[in-house]
C-alpha cells in the first residue's frame, strides 16, 4: 500500500535530515486538497485534521470524529486522536508531549507541490504553536516533501513505466490516422478515445490533454484543440500523458506532412527535429544525484540557441508522479518564477522530463518530450526515444 | 456563462461593500486548486497568476503565457498581462496603477472555501505588495466570497433542483432494491449505477458517495459501506448526492426494515423518525435573511435534545454548491471548529441542507436531511420532504 510505504520512507527522510517532527495540516480536503494527501491518507478529511510523522517513528493522527474510521482502516497510524468541538486542546497535547525542535510544515514560497497549508490555515496552527510556546520551531517541509515524492520507489517508476508505454502505442496509433485536412480538435478526440478504451485517465485536464499543435500559426503549450487543420508542409506535435495506478506519464512527439513533390523532409525541419534531439541528449549526459536543474537546462538551452533558435520560453524539464507537474527540483533557468527549484540537487530515482522546443520557421514547432530516471551516476530513458520525424503521406 | 455571471456578480458586491479591488493569487491549479477558480477561468493556471476584479468594473489577468490563449477565449477580462520570467513587475505595475484602499485576498481563518491562497504564496503576494507599500491594505475576501459563492442565481439554482429531483429518484428505486440479507456495499453499488444510468457525476468522493448505513453498530457519516448485511428489525439510512453542470444535492432518507410479525414500524423508531423531522421544521421555521446560523442550529439541536435524546456532533446544515460543503455562513453551534461561520448573517438565495440525527436504542440511526433555499422573508423546500419512514417488507 502507498501511504505505508510513503510513511515508512518519510521516517527515515525525516532521520537523514535531522528533522524530528512534519506535520500536514488540512481542513475539508474536496475543497483545498493538499498534494501529499495522496501519500498520507488516500481519503479526504473534513475538519480541522493534523498527519504528525517524526523521526522517532510515530504517525499520528488527529482528526474529527467522523472521519477516524477512515483512518484507523489504513492501520498505519500509530496514534489516532478525534474530536467533536475543536482541534486545538489535543493538538497542543500531542505537540507538548512530542516537544519538536524542529516542526516541518506543508508550505513553501517556492515548491506548490509542499506548498498544500492555506493561508488561514497557516494562522490557526502558527496561534496554537504559539501558545504552546513552539512556533519558533516551524520550517518548511520543502526539503522532506522533495526527497518524498522525488525518490520512486520500484512500484512508482513500474507504473510510470506502463503509462509511458500506453502514450507511445497511442502515439503510434495517431500514426496511421493522422492525414491532411483532418481538425486539431478530431486528432484529440481519437488519442482520448485510444486512453478510454484502455480505460486510463488522462494526465491531465482532458480539455488540453492532449495538446494539438499544427502549423506555423498554431498556440503554444496548455492550449485547447482548435479547428485548425493538418496542411502538407506542415509539422503537427502533441502533448499528452495517461495514468496507470495514479502515475502520470507526460511526452511529446512531432509529425511532419509531407508534400505531393516530398519524399523525405525539407531540411530546415530535419535539422530544427535534430537540434532538439541533440539537446535531449545533450541535457541527459548532464544529468545525476546532486547536480542542480539549472545546469541541465542550460545544457539543452544553449545548443538551440547556439544553432541560431530563439530560446524556448520555459524550463527545459520537470519531474512527473502523481501529477503531471511534481516535485520540488525542476530543469530550469534561473527565473523569478522558479525560485530555488532550479537549485535543489538533483537525487537518485527522480523522475524528469526533458523538453526541448523550437520554431521552424513558416512550419510549425519542433519539439519532443522524454522521459528519465536518475541513477547512482547518471540517467537512463524511461521513455523508448522519438529518433526521427514521424511523417505523414 | 458561469464566469462572465460571477465576474459580473463579483463587481457589484464588491460595490456594495466598498471594497474596491479583490485578487485571487494562484499557480498550478491542478495541484493547488483554488475553490473560487471554477468561478474566474474554468481552467488551470500553470504559472504564478493573479485574477483582479475592481468594483469599478476591471477584470484584469497576469497570467504566464502558456495560458493567455485560454484566459482570452473566455472573452471577459478587460485586460490581460502575459509574462515569461516572473510575475513581480507586472504585478507590481498593475496594482500601483489600480492603487486600491482595500485589497481582499483568497485567504480566510474561518470559511475554507475562502482559503484557497497557500501559506507561500501569501509571502510572495505580501512581499510584492509592501514594496509598493499597499501590504497595510490586505483583508481577507470572505465576505465578498460569501455573497458570491451564496447567492445563487435561477441558473444555480435550477442545476440544484435537477440534482435533488434525480437523487431522489433513485433513493425510490432503493426503496424497491433493499431488502434483508444485502450488504452495504451491494446498496451502495446499486445507487451509484443508477448514478452512472443517467450520466451523473456523484457529489463527493465514490468512497462514500452514497454512505450507507444499517443497524446499531453502524459507523458513522464518512465513512465507506461495508459488509454489514440489512437486518429486519434494524433502521438503514443513506446520504447521497450527485451533481448537475457542476452542482450538488446532498440528501438523507431513512428506511426501516420490518419483522415478519410487523405491519408498521415499533413506536421508538416512528418516535425518532418525527423527531427528526420536526427538528427540521423548526430549523426551516427560523431561517431567513439576517439570521445567524447558530441560531437555526439551536432550534433543531434543541428539540433533539429536549426529546431525550443525546446531542448530534455535527452542525446541523451547511451550504450547497458546486461542492456539497459549500459557502461561508454554516449552520452550527458556537464550536471552535466553526469559529465565525455560525456567525456570518444568512442571505437570500443561499442553499442550505438542514440534516439534524439521532440514534434510536437497539435500531440505528434516525436522519433526514433536505435542502432550503432562504427566501425574501424565510426559507423553502428545494427537495420533496420526506415525510414518512420508507418500510421495506
Amino acid at each position: 500500500m502507498l501511504v505505508k510505504e510513503k510513511i515508512k520512507q518519510a521516517i527515515s527522510i525525516l532521520k537523514e535530515r535531522n528533522i524530528d517532527c512534519w506535520i500536514t495540516f488540512v481542513r475539508e480536503s474536496a475543497i483545498n486538497h493538499d498534494p501529499m494527501l495522496d501519500f498520507l491518507v488516500e481519503t479526504d478529511l473534513t475538519w480541522h485534521s493534523a498527519l504528525i510523522i517524526t523521526s522517532k517513528g510515530d504517525a499520528i493522527a488527529i482528526v474529527g470524529q467522523g472521519d477516524v474510521a477512515n483512518v484507523q482502516d489504513l492501520g498505519v497510524y500509530t496514534e489516532i486522536h478525534s474530536y467533536v468541538k475543536g482541534i486545538q486542546e489535543h493538538f497542543k497535547d500531542v505537540l507538548k508531549k512530542l516537544n519538536p525542535s524542529k516542526i516541518a510544515l506543508n508550505y513553501s514560497i517556492d515548491s506548490e507541490i509542499s506548498d498544500g497549508l492555506t493561508h488561514g490555515m497557516y494562522q490557526i496552527i502558527y496561534s496554537m504553536l504559539k501558545d504552546i510556546k513552539l512556533h519558533n520551531n516551524i520550517i518548511s517541509a520543502e526539503d522532506i516533501i522533495s526527497s518524498l515524492r522525488g525518490r520512486k520507489s520500484l512500484t512508482e517508476i513500474a507504473n510510470i513505466k506502463e503509462a509511458i508505454k500506453h502514450t507511445i502505442e497511442i502515439f503510434d496509433l495517431a500514426t496511421d490516422f493522422i492525414k491532411p485536412g483532418l481538425t486539431e480538435k478530431q486528432i484529440a478526440r481519437f488519442m482520448k478515445e485510444k486512453a478510454k478504451e484502455r480505460g486510463l485517465e488522462l494526465s491531465w485536464d482532458e480539455k488540453y490533454c492532449p495538446g494539438v499543435f499544427t502549423g506555423p500559426n498554431t498556440n503554444v503549450a496548455h492550449y485547447s484543440p482548435t479547428d485548425r487543420k493538418v496542411e502538407k508542409g506542415h509539422i503537427l506535435n502533441m502533448d499528452f500523458g495517461v495514468k496507470v495506478n495514479g502515475y502520470c506519464s507526460d511526452l511529446q512527439r512531432t509529425w511532419y506532412i509531407l508534400k505531393d513533390n516530398e519524399s523525405v523532409p525539407p531540411k530546415d525541419v530535419v535539422r530544427g527535429f535534430n537540434t532538439v534531439k541533440e539537446s535531449i541528449e545533450l541535457a541527459k549526459e548532464v544529468m545525476c544525484p546532486g547536480i542542480q536543474g539549472k545546469n541541465v537546462d542550460f545544457a539543452a538551452r544553449w545548443h538551440v540557441m547556439s544553432n541560431g533558435y530563439e530560446e524556448f520560453k520555459h524550463g527545459v524539464g520537470h519531474q512527473v508522479g502523481m501529477f503531471p507537474h511534481d516535485g520540488y527540483a525542476l530543469l530550469g533557468p534561473e527565473w523569478e518564477k522558479y525560485g530555488s527549484k532550479v537549485l535543489v540537487p538533483l537525487e537518485k530515482d527522480m523522475v524528469f522530463t526533458i523538453e526541448p522546443k523550437l520554431f521552424v520557421e513558416g512550419k510549425g514547432i519542433a519539439t519532443i518530450e522524454e522521459m528519465f530516471v536518475i541513477t547512482e551516476d547518471g540517467a537512463e530513458y524511461l521513455s523508448k526515444p522519438q529518433e526521427e520525424l514521424y511523417l505523414i503521406k
